[in-house]
């Protein structure tokens, strides 16, 4: 039974935030280790002095290697420099690297078998920049390193409630001239997938938000609906992807509406985040779908303002863990289901009996 | 006592949508009726198929004008031709001609000083249009009838919760070419006089949103925070006006920032209010700033989709009238502190005695 524990890798994120904090309060419960073997890339060095500021509960093993792992405990594997120095709060070139050797260490060890998901803290996007790190953040990264050539697709979530952008870090007057037919015909079908697979809703309803206030109303207000949005999610409908709208956004995320549907897709980066969050705060959860690998982060930063404080609230994290291990379960139980097909199996119509002959054999099989 | 009662005048709105089950649900409390008298423009006759076909509990008095109107009454004014149909849930120029009568007759009963405020129903921006009515909808409608050359802009509010928009039915591609530092000026300047005047607050925060994604991160994702944002925002500081940010717009309405201002300006119509509804759906109040008129509505449509169906909430509509009565008593009291200055006093400063001359004559009196 305990072979099976999900291993979780998790990555130390930038040291001067909330990272170390986040972690130890979200296995300071120890039902978490009955769920999983968590699997911290870090510094113990690192660790024990956030564990000293904030009078932290938090026990943990240093290992080589996530092979090395051991059950019900929180394990550490070393891979910084001996002399990283914490500083709370602050930017620092130094937090950088030990963020960026954290998220290549797990990625090495998830390419080799040693973890099953990655769950990452959050990084100071500016710092981690280096000759080997030049992407706007982790989702970019990872895809690239572990994506196999699949585009990843964020999906913010909690519980039910799922949003995913066609558009990213786009600047507001970029955003109309980025949005094609084709690329919201891509993420639609990412995200379909996702649903599928990963959450295991067989066949999902997705609604799609307009991009101009009130829907465009009728044209008066943009024609993007009538030219791009709505062909694409013609087109889409046609292959079997239930999508429904395009949705006017201001009022849909406050309706009822949202019940009704399995995700929504938004346009823009603040039409689908800003009231997701208002309504999520503190219990969103980044889900990277798209790729092989599972990743999860918590929805906040670095929080730097209250770093090194005690106060942060690790209820994101831990649902990040969760969504990480019911989507890993998700997949195993998707393929498992697909995997031994029934054989098709014929009547006989001439036959008065209405046996079933079981004795037919399929092409495949000759 | 009576006599001080505030004369709310209400248009009927579209006669095909929810307009006549709101007002009835509200003023079926009778303590609303202690509060305010209300008048209708409308049509006894539609009230009646409302009424009826809804089985309501409402009682009013049919009388000539606001002028003739009964306390503890639900008054009504006819301005309606007596051949007019409803038809629940249906698009009619029928309606939209009644819904423009009556705002035509509040707004002519309001010159003459027969009503103290107004709250209008919601009509159907698309029948109402006419010869007489060619505006995106009532507020402009009304700046350009009563707004005595005074600009209006929206408020979105739920208690102490407001939101503004600098600019509003844009479409996306339009949104960043439409924004300047002056018209940022001019909506920060109405908002911090209606914050002050119209709802007694001394020194009004404001918090500002960013047009871009994560603010702009610093020019990477988009260059107008620094270029008209902030440069409009220290203008108005430096004259007075506190305002902060500019705050990303993602986070911000979801974290407990919003409890530390008194407004929220967004720069654009999904950026403010997708999130304003997400958290204030159902109480959320649109109010008319900087016109000498005070108008409110509730922040729904004409909900044809439930129409005639008796299950509309009346809260929206029910704010409406709280925050019309509190901003023109508001006004009252706002007048009233400014109204007779204390005069200058001086005191003599080589006087040992230290006391006050009150026989100094100020120059103005000269």
């Amino acid at each position: 039974m305990d072979k099976d524990k999900i291993k979780v890798g998790i990555t130390q994120g930038d040291i001067n935030g909330v990272g170390y904090e986040v972690i130890f309060k979200t296995f300071s419960d120890p039902t978490m280790l009955d769920m999983c073997v968590p699997v911290i890339y870090g510094s113990p060095k690192v660790a024990t002095y956030h564990r000293k500021a904030m009078d932290l509960q938090a026990n943990f093993s240093i290992v080589n290697s996530a092979s090395e792992a051991m059950h019900n405990k929180l394990n550490i594997v070393n891979c910084s420099d001996d002399e990283t120095k914490v500083e709370f709060s602050k930017p620092s070139a130094e937090a950088g690297k030990a963020a960026f050797d954290s998220l290549e260490k797990a990625l090495e060890e998830y390419r080799q078998g040693l973890i099953d998901v990655l769950v990452t803290a959050p990084i100071n996007k500016a710092t981690i920049q280096s000759e080997n790190f030049q992407f706007p953040g982790h989702t970019e990264y990872i895809q690239e390193r572990v994506g196999e050539g699949n585009k990843a697709l964020m999906i913010l979530m909690k519980d039910d409630f799922r949003v995913a952008l066609v558009t990213g870090h786009v600047p507001v007057k970029d955003i109309a001239s980025t949005l094609t037919k084709e690329l919201i015909e891509e993420k639609l079908r990412i995200f379909n997938n996702a649903l599928k697979v990963d959450f295991n809703i067989d066949c999902p309803r997705i609604a799609v938000l307009a991009l101009n206030p009130h829907a465009g109303d009728n044209g008066l207000l943009g024609t993007e609906e009538k030219e791009i949005i709505i062909p694409a999610m013609e087109e889409m409908n046609a292959q079997g992807i239930r999508c429904f709208g395009p949705f006017a956004a201001d009022g849909f995320m406050g309706s009822d509406q949202i019940t009704h549907f399995d995700g929504v897709l938004a346009m823009y980066h603040d039409q689908g985040l800003a009231p997701f969050k208002a309504l999520a705060m503190d219990e969103g959860v980044n889900y990277t779908a798209g790729l092989p690998i599972v990743r999860t982060s918590p929805d906040h930063g670095t929080a730097y303002d209250i770093a090194g404080k005690g106060i942060a609230s690790e209820s994101s994290f831990r649902h990040a863990v969760y969504v990480a291990l019911d989507v890993y379960r998700n997949r195993l139980f998707d393929e498992e289901i697909h995997a031994n097909p029934l054989r098709k199996q014929y009547y006989e119509k001439r036959d008065d009996s209405d046996k079933l002959k079981l004795d037919t054999i399929d092409d495949e099989e000759l």
